[in-house]
């Protein structure tokens, strides 16, 4: 089973510790995005993971390519090119103050990518699973286009598609947004979305949540996931229900909807003290291919994702370096935290 | 609107971390003041922020001038000396174990200045606002002439002015304090403190607050705040109401008394995922002369300063480094700390 | 009053702040182990403590000792041989992902060393208190053999013998354990441990705990000391109750029952932050030494002895740095961590 | 006397000590650039230094504008506006191994300025001394445009106008710069270049080096100097000559030509252990501006930009943080660096 | 062209730049390992490495395996099992102060391997070149057994094989080396060796060198090159020739024989300004390979190794991080430093 | 054979690597002091080193004693009083940059030591060798007697005293150094110095040299020795010779005078690229009594002392933490820096 994940890799670059923005003198800097960070979740779950992308051809890119490789990645599919790598720069919230992030992604070598850098058709002949998110079509017209197309060829060899809506404000009004979604995710098999996801990104409402409040209806997220299903054909939606009750404590828990079952299926909601909570929603994404691949039950595989994606946000960086059994030693103690020697 | 803050700027030698002092073999040098954390909270809050000090006239008193600078506060008044520059050793505490201040500030270069070294009617030419704590006159028998002196051209020349009682025990003992600070806040606009500042610096006890038990009571502090606007006449009295439940955790939350007025307002309590606590007080009196200077309203003053000292405290360094747009975000978002991208 | 305490010197190699191992290319090294991190904190807190071991003859057995010699631990008695320093590799744990542990301590100098290596006549002479541990006699049957000649000579002598059951799963399984160790504790006069230890070393289960729930009950604690007096005849026996509710919080009281009086004595819990519990227990234990060393009451000594070990998890590293006046102003402040000028 | 630099601010981004880029999961964040370092220099020097660019109207710009006021450079002129920070990242050499830069500038907030943005009438106001270099007007066409409409406004008001060459091939071809070069370069009153900048942006090529082989000899530098003076008119050309031994050790000296005395001064050559090199020619150009400022005579100021920059090379970062009397001090001991007590 | 490299990956601890071993508390960690530093060459070189070795099934040795994947070493036919990583403590010297090892390998996961644990036939199916150092047998009994095995498995498969003889004085003594050694250099097409090594394992001396004084006898090396030939029928020799002025500063070059062509080729002498000596040699070993694989002709290939392995010591880390084209560069600049952007 | 070392123990400040003082924001933290870094040397050497001084009662003070402990020095007869420690701020020097110190050490608890606080006939009571230097009789009027109580009460008690000249221009004038220094010198039997403390302290000028230039005369060495013995009748001078090429590379040689064999003795030269020479000329010192201890002859003696200081000239920090047996190494190596294994 070869999944391959599609998007952007992101150089990041972060202030350390609690600190402001160049109060320090040094960044910390790691190689991330978000079907970057499902790739790697992937690959350290077992699954034979593959990256599809294009990188700068200089010391940047390869450094971004190695730092996926050292999880296994398999990145012989990615494309080199001129041009400059997407980055962000990143200053982690704590208690009220919320964490920051300033893109400068404008402009990417991949965000400049033609169609024809990408055959699909020798792209995925070895591939069972196509993940992307949409952020990718946010990049820019051309890399609007290359998702459609990926996602046609897919379907027409009979691939899975799973697709984070991961909506961004600024990269693309939510009027565009919708535009170019909708087209594509009546390819899309598996939808993976929060509350603001599927109103930015597709215009469904329907969920009537209170997120300031932390209040959050499970109801609306059924509701949600059925308008999801009905207009365009997902067989899944899986949604995350993040309670911010400030930058360092977050109630987590999810809902995968199996639309062909016509049931919803929550997970428990854990309480996290956070370190570090960018990539938490694709650690999530991680976790529902996963429990899918390995056709877990509806139950088991939001209990699983949900786990996977706290114990991510209780580490550094964007990449889940959980295991498959760091998870499930997740799901029996609880979550305790009693020492493991 | 010109303000000229004036006191002691220190270096602070501060152990990484939670570690204990010199339990790693580096320090974190950073520098800092009651007064200077002021100056620069305003200059980054935008206003024309002045500070006045003697420093020694060598690489560290240079390095603290540059620290000012960096922040745009106007540093062309500051006074070159021999000697030594204050510093204190700083261990952060956590959970049950308290933060702990070593003090290596005696006979510093501003302690020993003369009243000579300050010409104030020049030094007052384009000053509108003049604040001072209740540090330096603390630190030598001059420095309590010298802001004595201060405080009366101040007065002379309708510059409105503010004091931080800031009562340091290990400086001075209270009745010592008293003596000094009583003569001095007669000149005072704006006073403010702390429920401790207001017993030991000025013996008014009318406050019945049981500190270690956390509990602080609202009447008490507004009869405080009557009692010193009646005693001293100042305008405005604020002062700050901290629930010190651990080293990581404290309630905050804060009071204007408008003795025209004769009304008291309250901010809300923040619950406070403490980063680092030393400057919280300074950047609530930075908060209250902003809201001043703006003519706020005295609900938004006190909400404002409120609001961005607890973002202080989310931060590392004694410096506010909230512009106003975040301590307006926060006013606004209540603290969810959700990611701003 | 001269304390010995007697067991291995590890290498800690802990990855930084909340990075899983390796995520990072630094490692955090400090020496530590269990009866180490007793008589350090004996030592911090003024008592005369000799530490015995047996070291590499090399730089990283020589690093070691001056890590002890730091604290002014008397490490005249260690031995010097060939062979190779046991270390482990920390994680650090937050939230709900628990820290892990991964021992490389097997056919260390100390596992390998003969019983011609320690004549306990000549190491007993200046001695008047003998601590050691559980995890010495599992290190190899050579030191399980040395352990009960130690508790043989010690007690010939009228020297104290203090023992904490420290029960280590991946060092022995519980059967072995218990046949080693119930021969060893009749010579041992006070006994210290938690419900795990009392069950896995002694096969005491009365405690009837359901420790995944974090819910302990004091009455099982105190039946579970009886049953350790009335089966080895030990005079006090200190046990700890922790609730593990996450890796980053834990409830922390402690019990000490002595055997004359028949009579059980509980600390208040502390609802701790964790910087760092590794060494908590050994904490404990060196607070229960210290009490008894000074004739405190009994209440005293658990009081004691919890606020200690309190205070070591909220610090980096094993060695609990607090000195007894840290211990008291926690006992006197209730912790709610005010900064101390 | 008001110097003002106008130019591109970075940020750069360098691997830690001797690493290669990516190594570490840090990159060490400074800003800087050609024109910035002049104008740090000459701040440090006690000059009056004004510096003028645009910057990204967010916390990224304004830390580089920080970073000016930081040396009490007056960051008053400086533009903000939309768009990006252009950065480079830096792998520092030694011995054999080269330093490598990889830019991301393009498409930066100050190559996209407009003409518009700066109304030169305004700038010049109390400006005596204008400086700027060669890599503006490689950063786009409207730079270029800039640079000339500036130079054209400043010889109008009767401004000293200095240019280092400081030619970039990977920001333009020889030809382009030598097209753009010339004629701007008939504005500027002191020219400041190396042997490979005079021949790549004017084409002069009279200097007869064999650079690889480190031999340099006087003699072309001096009929280069001639060249530029009769082809341009400049006052002054002063050029660097570097022996590149290995990325460890560079002899370093330079050169003064007086156009209208038609003589050329030569400095002593420092044999120089580099602990940074990068911002070693914009210290020198510093030096040059003030020497010439403060009227010393042509010996003097090669002799001071020499050392000056001699002294650069042996800090790290881009910023010469040598003040005049740290300067004076190389001048008389002569570099044996001996303890400064 | 699949090349094979087998040996141990070691767990490296350093001190940090130029402390003593743990002056600071942390050691710098990394992995490497004569074969494992060949085989992460090859692969930044662009060739098609693999890595066979055992690591233990924890975390530790999947870092170890992530590390080689990050350049792309395939690591695919790497063994996992119970046991330890062996690791040893790096103290950097600098002047006269000599680097320091202290080697804590003993009884690891791969010296206690069994022969059945490497199926050769299978291993070797898609190899043409093997590559192994006398490391290796030096580990254990087992060990000198498996790579007689591996060594004869090649040579009837026809693959070429490789071998630095790695003389290590602290795994085992030079007559038990010369047994081992002798038996299985019958196999060994290409044989890489400084004088050491040649004379402690093969006990070939002819090269009559005074190391200390850093004189080096080129004559001697081609005398001892040929011994080696003529007793062992290795069709390649290289040798390296250092000169230790001090561990600061090195001279460098090196000597291919061709024993067909009887005749030897030597590079030109580096003078290094060391940053990192360990692992000199094996990036030497890489060159010579890639040379061969790449059929240059000898001169080429002797000046390609040389210039590698100059690069190599002037970065940080065991692992020649220098490309091809880095090293190309290296060969056509002589070394200059120049800063290349 | 118990070896008393008296003086002052300072914090010493560093800035980090090559970086300027507060350009990054933490300061490297280590104690120190002349007489501190002898007692160390001598401890690492295997000598009963104690320590006497006094510091501060605090967590400054109680550090400055552990890191003594550290290295197993003797700190049982050391004072603790209330105060302030001293300290220095340190840059270090590179290439033609020279090494800055400040001093803020005036007024240190040990500067305000009264008479009474040290008896010396108790303190004496076990100790064989006294030494102390010429720093502590400049810290203040008082010190300086005390210095001279001690020097009459060791030689009553026929206790050796060794002292290092030490002159410090920013302790006080030549003329006051020279008033006190001839006094105390009479009870000295090993006088320590290099040229400059020479001429300073005691106004013996007769060594001819030109020290800018790097150029040292041996005769007037010797010369300058005669005359320290004939008249203060010292039985050994010991006189360092530093030839300052650069911050970054020195010559250094010593020689050892016997005035009753009327001889010289002089070391080889040692070219040294420094790592911190800080604390060279103490570690001289302390090879200098180590080898009169241990009843070497003069040439061994010399040899030693300067081997040693070699050796910390190479390590970062200024104790010298190089054994016996690493001295040893490095005289019979040459200093050729070839790895240890």
């Amino acid at each position: 089973m070869n999944v391959l994940s599609f998007g952007e890799i992101l150089l990041r670059l972060a202030a350390p510790g609690y600190t402001k923005l160049f109060q320090k003198d040094c960044l910390e800097s790691t190689f991330c995005g978000g079907e970057a960070n499902v790739a790697v979740s992937l690959s350290v779950f077992g699954v034979n993971s593959q990256f599809l992308t294009k990188v700068p051809d200089n010391d940047v890119g390869i450094a971004a390519v190695n730092a996926l490789r050292y999880f296994g990645v398999d990145t012989s599919k990615i494309i080199y090119g001129e041009g400059r790598m997407g980055l962000y720069y990143l200053e982690k919230g704590a208690s009220q103050r919320p964490s920051k992030v300033i893109y400068d992604r404008s402009r990417s070598v991949l965000s400049l990518a033609d169609r024809q850098d990408f055959v699909w058709e020798e792209i995925f002949e070895d591939v069972n699973w196509f993940h992307w998110t949409g952020i990718s079509p946010a990049l820019s017209e051309n890399m609007a286009n290359i998702c459609l197309e990926a996602c046609k060829a897919a379907k027409n060899r009979g691939i899975t598609v799973s697709c984070d809506l991961n909506y961004r404000s600024s990269l693309w009004p939510s009027d565009k947004a919708r535009l170019v979604m909708k087209e594509i995710l009546s390819y899309v098999d598996i939808c993976i979305c929060n509350e603001e996801d599927a109103d930015k990104a597709l215009g469904i409402k329907t969920i009537d949540t209170d997120i300031e409040g932390g209040k959050l209806c499970d109801d609306g997220y059924v509701r949600g996931a059925e308008a999801i299903h009905s207009n365009y054909g997902c067989k899944y939606i899986a949604t995350t229900l993040r309670k911010s009750h400030s930058a360092s404590r977050n109630g987590w828990k999810a809902m995968i909807y199996d639309a062909e079952a016509r049931e919803a299926f929550f997970s428990k909601e854990y309480d996290i003290q956070i370190v570090d909570r960018v990539g938490g929603g694709d650690s999530f994404a991680a976790g529902i291919i996963y429990g899918l691949i390995n056709e877990m039950n509806n139950q088991e595989i939001v209990n699983f994702a949900t786990a996977a994606s706290c114990l991510k946000q209780t580490m550094e960086g964007d990449f889940n370096r959980s295991t498959v059994s760091d998870v499930m030693q997740l799901l029996t103690s609880g979550g305790n935290g009693r020492v493991q020697r």
